[in-house]
Order: structure tokens, then C-alpha cells, then sequence
């Protein structure tokens, strides 16, 4: 595995990532977990959701020597090849596991596969009353011990220089995918299930939260030190089924993680997409920071949430297909929108695109750090 | 053409279908009308967002007999047939104009055309200065005038049965299309329009914008009782660029209809997808009602919207795959999210989904009838 060298474009070294951790190591930039604790930081913490994927080459190159998604996923040393690319690049005040959100139904025994431009698909659904009850709850640090393994590479060659991500799926966006079978454009199956049998949706949920909570808790005690419950579905839902079928059950998964590893708070982000209209119930999760998608005003979303927890977010995705000048004017104007005060994480509103110049990533997080000095001490 | 005859399933004869209509004859269903006017009625009124379509069996056999979908569109006895099937099947408060939103770009010469599974594309884009300079504002009355004859030909057939509405896409709705091609699923060229050459797209959506206030004012004064503007895609956008690039033109061109017509008021509504952020801004923007989708709560969005205007909407279209009791129960959820007194017009969030059981659709707008009495009067 080689980290810290230079890997094409414009690497950045960063200092000790060869050098070895231990739970003792002091974090040489905690911005990242002190905002998310509304700490008092020097500038604005930052990192880009998707930060590890195709829009880099380096990326690309250890993804086609992996062969596949899923074997770039498995393979502890790739996937902490990967995982640290962006930071090679980038003064990033984060890394985030590279891994997938499918992993959980993968090793229930759904048999995640992948077809190109068709997006994730599972082998088997889950439908009947007979298909939930035969599904297991899956031992995280047995059945899905390659995630953990790559944590624990990942925060060996991380070296303290900033803290790691861990992350799930929501129950509820799980459970679209294995209902589904895979993406939907329209969620029929799974909303019918809901409005019509809401007591399978809940014995599958139950089952899935309880995955959840094991999963994360796996993933922090192999090293994660802050982790996302990714919702990325919890938008398609009427308000009060979003608060039954999804948000409840993040909120069962808040409460059943540890939330002290190492001497610190461990902090959770929910990340609803399509969420901006539920932030009050989201803030009452027990989360320590809500992640904001880029429809969301940020100034209205601080002045809704006050300081129940931390916001992440929330520039447009596309915004970096934008010229450096105008990239840095968005900036501004989200900095300003959040105004003076801790508890803010930069953040784009979605995933990084693919298609992104990664010279427009590096102007984005420069920018961020290079506006926001103003906003803090 | 025949209208008010048996098609099928559970058909309904409306009384006059055939009796010619003139500007004088009185409305024998004025609900919807005086609904989005925040008028007494005496049972909530209630119509469904693309209720002519494929859903319906007499629908398909119309559509296979025109040959494709814009033959359909642009033939006036066949666009009045597929119009007035929902209502020979449904006890619909109001009906509405079949046609297509992307009329007005095809009008200025984009080539619309329709691919098998891929949805609507233009053999010509919009990006470039020269594009935006060279697009014409088209002449409704002379350059659309097919539709203008479906509007006559489907007024004279109402024979003042229930109100028409008359509709458009949104200027940025139809930019989305005119610049990326065709449907998106990002919208990254429309976006780095806005976000590097405002200017530019202030151009376009200004020219979008006089068409569509001719276009509408064409359809009203051909008979269209009451207006909608859909705005698909205004919810992709962070909100300050929302009220920029979406709701300032779909002010612009409410201040610029025809509000009165045949003695009475041509109500406007205005629908943005996602916009449940947006409801106090849209509420100021001079129409007379906001349709919500399926993911607002209706209580909020009431209380917040006060009586500036009148909803509409606004139970999911997946509830349609639901039982009948379950339908029911949830039309009675929303009915009671919006309460007593003036101003709902009940509806989908969005369209209903082709694959829905007609009978379904019965059952729901039989619901909104039994069940809203109780908050009227």
C-alpha cells in the first residue's frame, strides 16, 4: 500500500500517514469533531461527501486494479488506498471509510451485485413475512469483519493527522434497496408495504436498526471516531411516515451507540436528503449534528435547529462545475449564511460528482478554509 | 368523438358532456373554482394531477389509435376525449386540458420528439448566446393553436359540467429541458448556467417567461377557467436560487394573465415540486393557490401560508397501490391536517403513476367527497 507519495495531479503529502496509531495518539486536527461538538475551532472544518470516488484518477487506477466495486470495498489495503487519495490532494479535515451502504444486506445474504449503469441490485428480495424472519441479524465484527479491517488500516496510515468517518445506510434506505431489489425510481413496492402492512415494514426495520447499531459500534471500536447515518431515501416520504419509517429508527440506532471511544465524544450525523422540511423532529434524534442537503437555506435551517446540535452542509454538488471565482463566492455566502458561532462542518449538499475537476474540489476546500477564519476566535 | 358514453370499468355519464357551451352558460360544479378562491363549499373538491393517462385502459386504446403521443397532443378530438374519460369514470371537480408541458419550447422550433423509455428530447439545445438570441417568442394563438382548439373543442364538450384548467410548465422547468436536451437527472449543464452566466439565463428564462403569459392568456381566452403552472424541477435548486431562476419568472407571469374572464376570476396555481421549503415565498408570489407534494405536511403548510392562499393537494400517488380502506383512511388524515373551513382543493402530490387499478382512483375521490362534508358548512 502506498500512502503519502505522490499519486498524479497535484498530491499533497500529508505529514505522518505511514506512522503507526494507537488510541493514545493525540489527533493533530480535531476541527472536525470539535465543531461537530459546537467547540470553538480557527476556521470551518471540511470534507466532501463521495471524497474517495471517480473524480479522481488515482481513484480510478486502484478501482480498475481491484477489478470491481466490491473488491475494491473487501480489500482492507485498497480500500485505505483509496480512502486516503483525497487527502493526499486536499487539506481535508476528515477521512470517511471508503466502503458502500449495501454491505449490511449483503451480508444478511441478499447477494449484492452490481451492473454497470443500472446502479446496485440484490440477488434476492425481501417481501413476505417468511423472507424478514429468515433474514439474519448479522455479527459486524465477524460477518462484516472487511470493513473493520479496513478501518483499523485506515486509521494506522491516517497516523492521528485527522480523525475517520464511519458510516451506515439508514434502515429505511436500506430497506428500499432490499424490497426493491435494487434503485427505485419510484419506491412503489416498499411504500406499499408501509401504508398497507406497516407491521412487516416494522418487523424488517426492527431487524435492519438492530444490524445498525452493531455494524457502527464495530466500526467505532475498530477506530471510527465520528460516524453518518447516510438517509438518502428518507426524503421520498410524507412527513409523518418519514418520522415513523425512517427518523425513529435512526434515532433507536443513536441511542444504542457508543458514544465515548478513546477519551472522546464519539460524535453521529443524520444526513437526510431531502429533509430540509423536518430539521426540528431530526434535531430532537439525540444526534450530535445534522447533515444538510443543498435545497436547505442554512441560516433558517441554524435558527430552527439552535444549538440542539452541529449543521453540516451544504453547498450545490454542482456548483463545482462552476468557475474557481464563483466556487469561492458560494462559499462565502454559505459561511455567511451560517454566520458566526461553532457547530458548523463545510460540507456539499450531496455527493462530489464524478465528472468534477478535482482542481474545482481543491479551490472549494481552500476556499473554505481560507473565508471562514472570519467567523470564528 | 364520444363523450359521456361507456368506456369501460366503472363508467359515469356526466348529464350535458354534449351540450354546446357558451361564455354565459353557468358552471354546474363551481367547486374547485370557488375552493381555490378560499370560497364555502360543500364538500372539499378534488382533481388528479395527470388523471388523463395511462392508468386508464380508454386512455391506451386513444393513445394507440392517434399513433403517438404528440399526435395526441395535437389533434383537438382526440386531446377532448382522452380529457373527458377520467370524468365519464370519476365524479372529478375539475378537468384538465390534455397536452404536454414542452409545447412551448417544440413551438419555438427545438424538435420535440419522444424516445421509448427515455422521455422527452429536442434535436436542438439552448446554451450558447447565439441559441438563446435566435429562439423566437412564439405566437400562441397562430403557433400553438392546436391547443387552443383543444380547449374550445373540450369547453364546448364540458358543457359547463366542471371548470377546465389550462396549464404550463414553469420558464425554469422548461429551461431545465431546453438546455440539458431533454429529462435530467442532475442538471449540471442548466446549473452551471445559472451559476457562471447568470446573465444568460436570465435571458432565456425571460423569453420562456413572455411566452408563457401568451400561452396561458391564449388558453383562457379560448375557454380555460383556472391555471396551473408546474414547476417539476424548481426543487433542485438551493432555495436563493429557487426564488431567482424558478418563482421571480413564474411571478413575473402571474402578474401578467388574464385574472379575469366570462364574468369571473381565472384562479392561477402554482405547483413546485420539492418547494415545501419555499411556501411563504411562494405564497407572496400573487397567485391564488400553491399545490403542495406528497412529502409537505398540509397543516404546516397551511398555518405557515395563512389565508394568503388557497392548497391544493396532497396525498402521495404510492398510496393509490394501497387498499381501499387504507386510501380512505389516509384521505381522512389529510382532510383533517387541513381542517375546517375555506381554500383545499384536494389532489395527488404529484401525478398518478400509470400502473395504478382505476378502481383505486374511485375509491379516493370518492373519499374526498364522503368524507369532507364534515369540514364544510
Amino acid at each position: 500500500m502506498r500512502v503519502g507519495g505522490k499519486v498524479g495531479g497535484q498530491p499533497r503529502t500529508i505529514g505522518a500517514l505511514a506512522e503507526v496509531d494507537s488510541p493514545m495518539t493525540e489527533l493533530k486536527n480535531d476541527r472536525f469533531l470539535r465543531a461537530l461538538l459546537r467547540q470553538p475551532v480557527d476556521v470551518t472544518p471540511v470534507w466532501m461527501m463521495r471524497q474517495a470516488g471517480r473524480y479522481l484518477p488515482e481513484y480510478r487506477a486502484t478501482r480498475t486494479r481491484a477489478g470491481d466495486f466490491m473488491a475494491l470495498c473487501k480489500n482492507a489495503e485498497l480500500a485505505c488506498e483509496v480512502t486516503l487519495q483525497p487527502l493526499e490532494r486536499y487539506p481535508l479535515d476528515a477521512a470517511i471509510l471508503f466502503s458502500d451502504i449495501l454491505t449490511i444486506p449483503d451480508a444478511m445474504g441478499l447477494g449484492l451485485y452490481f451492473e454497470a449503469g443500472e446502479g446496485p441490485r440484490f440477488r434476492k428480495t425481501v417481501r413476505t413475512e417468511a423472507d424478514i424472519a429468515a433474514l439474519p441479524v448479522p455479527d459486524a465484527a465477524r460477518d462484516l469483519d472487511y470493513v473493520m479491517a479496513a478501518v483499523k488500516t485506515i486509521r494506522a496510515a491516517l497516523g492521528g493527522s485527522v480523525p475517520l468517518i464511519g458510516f451506515s445506510g439508514s434502515p429505511w434506505t436500506l430497506a428500499t434497496y432490499m424490497v426493491e431489489g435494487g434503485s427505485s425510481r419510484d419506491f412503489h413496492t416498499i411504500k406499499r408495504m408501509i401504508y398497507d402492512t406497516p407491521e412487516l415494514a416494522h418487523a424488517l426495520l426492527d431487524k435492519i436498526a438492530l444490524s445498525v447499531i452493531d455494524y457502527l459500534n464495530a466500526q467505532i471500536r475498530a477506530g471510527a471516531q465520528a460516524v453518518q447515518i447516510f438517509d438518502t431515501w428518507g426524503g421520498v416520504l410524507p412527513g409523518p411516515f418519514y418520522r415513523e419509517f425512517s427518523l425513529s429508527y435512526m434515532q433507536k440506532i443513536v441511542a444504542g451507540l457508543i458514544r465515548e471511544n478513546e477519551g472522546r465524544r464519539v460524535p453521529v450525523i443524520l444526513f437526510t436528503k431531502g429533509g430540509g422540511q423536518w430539521l426540528t423532529d431530526m434535531a430532537n434524534a439525540g444526534a450530535d449534528a445534522l447533515g444538510l442537503d443543498w435545497t436547505t437555506d442554512i441560516t433558517r435551517a441554524r435558527a430552527e435547529v439552535g444549538d440542539r446540535v452541529a449543521l453540516q452542509g451544504n453547498m450545490d454538488p454542482s456548483m463545482l462545475f462552476a468557475g474557481p471565482e464563483r466556487i469561492r463566492a458560494e462559499v462565502a455566502r454559505i459561511l455567511e449564511g451560517f454566520g458566526r458561532g461553532n457547530g458548523h462542518v463545510f460540507n456539499l449538499g450531496h455527493g462530489i460528482d464524478q465528472k468534477v475537476d478535482p482542481a474545482n474540489a481543491g479551490v472549494f476546500i481552500d476556499a473554505v478554509h481560507e473565508l471562514s477564519g472570519r467567523y470564528h476566535g
